[in-house]
């Protein structure tokens, strides 16, 4: 294993934005620019390029001053923001049995993360998530970074924007925007989704049964994390569930996710009839005191759904709703995850884990799109999202799918309809079943659209999608597509500053100042290769697009040359 | 050169659909499916699965019972029916000076296409274009080809579909279509642009002086009709754009288009202040005689067009726009194409060469979209159709380029308003700047939204725009990207008939038919080859994503069996 990792962007230098509430430093990517270089009246006159702020997932790793090191986890930035508030307890041990277990088990021991950090839970009678101090009036540390985040390109510019960390606070406190920080992943970066506020991507690891080990999970935390991707989401089904998960949440710096229904049938060996409330309990406290920021539960699949997927094309597509769609089939029971729904929100309020309500009968297939089964579990989950306020709990809403252009709209407005301001989050939706291997494009075009229509974070999907397994070049190919479909989305609900970016390319494309409009693009790396296959003269006024009598950027300037002569 | 080039789809052969008015005979490709096996109590039941006609743009090359030889060209399938209209003349020679030229210099004889097909031109006082048949209330060979074209999955499923021979010749007559037919390109198939259509793509290929061989062109021309082009630009500016513009001509089955400037400004040595009208009149009748089908001329263009340029961000990106904008400036004198607007169409008749009408003032980056300069541009644009309709010629209209989500609407409408039903044929557009290396990606989402909002024809974009010249494989992922985005849009639009693909897809999906999943894919070679990586057994009934235990699909079945037993 490397050990130090690092993330290098070119041009760049880490900075960091103080806060004027509390002493928080909030580290972003400044990108330098070179000068744009004219010639007027045949004197060379150089201008300066304002740099741009960049929005900066990748967290320590970008910062070569500070050490780095895989084995000891990231720095813990939260750690003395939660102390101070005094309202959770550091235990002296893990309340998961199944977590106590694996730590004992000296097989484990090779693999095992080094350092146990013992958890921190609410204190008895505390309520501790970002919701409950939102409603009583509290900015905290995490909510002013958030808006510092949110408002890169403004205070220097000069750009008016509503997002102040007041504003923060009073979308947390109507649950329109989620902020997950689970006191255990304290290494975690604040941010938030919500439809608000930029539109944020997750992008999905983990090994199934078949696949991958731990080192290439973290590598992959990693990279996703240097790509953009704003949270990560652990899915994995295979062995070493528990510690996979240790290495990840210790190493990476944005919010994680996690089903963890999956562990609980791994728990019973994938017999599902044996999966019981107590196992699931189980996992759910030690996923929580590991440090997981946000749990999807399929708790609105009900039993009379089942009869809705009956004549789908593709049925049930998604895995928890199908491992509870069977679950209730072979018991002949309500959905557990329903009738344990306000258990389930007590524990994870100790530990403000947010809940993703996922959407178990979402559309595998544009013939099942907007379906019975479909909106009805939707209906469910904003009841649920009702409950789970209730014990201060924040809640995101899953949504598809597989969807046409035309019926992407509706599901944003069934969402708003239902679910009463909660923040939406899709994976894609796919607008076309016909492109296998291409389907990070497929669900790019409804990623944006849902997107701009309110949807406040996107679930990427690489170009393996329905095939395998993404590897390191999927997650950065699905991470990038994504980020597209973000800015884009960005761009057209017209959030303050977002432009400053295309700006700033554009005019280096206009400038010809190559090296600037890579080092602005989201992937530097790769429009730099790209562009060396076919110049050698890297500060050509020209390229072999067009050759040197074809420029429209040269001739523009020298027809504005020629207008001002005549 | 490799002469017996050949397109090759798994599963799958090419019939013909024959005619009911005319004699004629459409290829298609008709996909073979495998059954669907399932076991009902006990006893394992096959269900057959209807073949999948897909609409194919491969012309000879994927019939293995037609010869083809690229040095001799395809087979010349409309020549009969053009002769039998007896409203042509066979000319003994050619009537451009530099075709002659070039045709009587030996030097050239190494490269040029080995076989002289004398060209083909209206009679003196004939109208010879599709639009004038149409007019006239008849119904051609080639209206009656797009109409069974258009229908593939009607007839054979009952599905309803106003498609009809009549409604072709009619959507031709009011100029809301353009179906591309030069008699000299008797080897194109045709197709049809319009809004009632399925929405049709376009791909460019073409060296630039920096760049490739007559060899690469014609293997990419090849290679984009069999991803699925619908119809070709050529846009070499390099040496040889005669000849290698032949060698295109002669073994493409689909229509060809060009920007005659570059090559009328190559005859000039790049020099822009000697371009006249002279030189750009023999290219054009230069160009109709080889056989291309429709010209990019950039005639809205004025020269009070160029103050609005001034304060933009990238200025005039478009090649054709910043030549003619230089012209206008040097010569203080109005665009040529402007002011010989009707002789360009009275030779365009001749040949029933279609005209483009390029918007080279599209804008080039998020900043510059839908400003004056745009708009003023389009609405001469509508002014030239009616003069171009006046003489038969068919119309498209050139649209964008960089255009955020939220503007794209706009883009559609102003085209209705000012372009009297005109096709729109619009290059993106691109939603974000910040993406080069993924312009395919930042452009299908803004083209699958425009193609919905009801543009016709869509130019794909390739991951090496703004970088580089496309290679092969570029040339592939810009096609698949669009037919991504085509498809998107043709779904969304409720074309009939068009669904059909993506729900044989989707069972073959839920019964882990995998070959038939590849094989009805947009690119079966890429969905298989990244399937492989991951699986051993081809036929397994669960895959590497989720592993044995978490199969959402098998465990649909196994629910529904359960449910069933219950």
């Amino acid at each position: 294993m490397k050990t130090n990792q690092r993330i290098h962007y070119p041009s760049s230098e880490k900075v960091y934005l103080k806060g004027k509430i509390h002493g928080i430093e909030v580290g972003v990517r400044r990108v330098k620019l070179l000068d744009t270089v004219s010639e007027v009246n045949g004197e060379i006159v150089k201008e300066k390029n304002i740099p741009v702020l960049v929005y900066d997932t990748s967290g320590d790793y970008s910062d070569s001053n500070i050490p780095v090191d895989i084995t000891k986890g990231l720095r813990r930035l939260r750690e003395s923001w939660i102390q101070q508030r005094k309202d959770t307890d550091q235990l002296g041990a893990f309340s998961s049995e199944y977590c106590n277990q694996r730590l004992f088990d000296t097989n484990l021991d090779a693999i095992r993360f080094p350092i146990v950090h013992f958890p921190r839970k609410a204190k008895s009678g505390k309520k501790i998530t970002q919701m409950h101090y939102a409603q009583q009036g509290i900015i905290t540390p995490e909510m002013e970074y958030v808006a510092i985040r949110e408002n890169l390109q403004n205070e220097e510019l000069g750009i008016p924007s509503h997002i102040t960390p007041e504003f923060v606070r009073d979308e947390i406190a109507a649950g329109r925007a989620v902020l997950p920080a689970n006191p255990n992943h304290p290494e975690a970066e604040p941010m938030i989704i919500g439809t608000n506020f930029l539109v944020k991507i997750n992008t999905n690891i983990g090994n199934s049964a078949l696949s991958s080990g731990i080192d290439e999970e973290v590598e992959k935390a990693i990279w996703s994390c240097k790509w953009g991707g704003d949270t990560l989401m652990d899915l994995s089904t295979g062995d070493h569930i528990h510690e996979t998960r240790e290495w990840i949440i210790r190493n990476t710096p944005v919010p994680v996710g996690t089903v963890p229904l999956y562990q609980a049938l791994e728990k019973v060996d994938g017999v599902i009839a044996d999966l019981s409330w107590e196992i699931y309990r189980d996992t759910l406290i030690e996923q929580c005191e590991q440090g997981v920021d946000y749990f999807t539960i399929h708790a609105g699949l009900l039993r009379n759904h089942i009869l809705l997927v009956k004549n789908r094309t593709t049925g049930i597509v998604s895995r928890g709703g199908s491992i509870i769609g069977n679950w209730m089939a072979q018991h002949n029971r309500e959905n557990l995850f329903y009738t344990h729904f306000e258990e389930i929100c007590e524990i994870l309020a100790q530990y403000d884990v947010a809940v993703s309500l996922g959407d178990g009968l979402r559309p595998g297939s544009i013939n099942d799109a907007n379906d019975a089964a479909q909106f009805a579990e939707l209906s469910v989950l904003g009841e649920l999202t009702k409950i789970a306020w209730k014990h201060g709990v924040q809640v995101l809403i899953e949504g598809p799918g597989h969807v046409p252009m035309d019926k992407i709209k509706a599901n944003m407005d069934e969402q708003v309809r239902h679910c009463h301001g909660a923040p939406f989050y899709t994976l894609g939706p796919l607008t076309t079943d016909i492109a296998p291997g291409y389907d990070h494009i497929t669900s790019a075009i409804g990623a944006a659209q849902i997107a701009w229509y309110g949807t406040a974070m996107i679930c990427y999907v690489t170009p393996k999608e329905h095939l395998g397994l993404p590897d390191k070049e999927d997650v950065r190919t699905g991470v990038v597509s994504y980020k597209i479909a973000a800015h884009a989305a960005d761009l057209a609900k017209g959030h303050p500053g977002v432009q400053v970016r295309d700006n700033a390319l554009s005019k280096a494309r206009f400038d010809f100042r190559w090296k600037d409009q890579f080092n602005l693009s989201l992937d530097p790396e790769k429009a730099l290769e790209f562009y060396k296959l076919g110049h050698l003269d890297q500060e050509s006024d020209h390229c072999t697009m067009c050759g040197p009598h074809f420029c429209a950027m040269k001739l523009t300037k020298e027809m504005h040359e020629c207008a001002k002569r005549s």
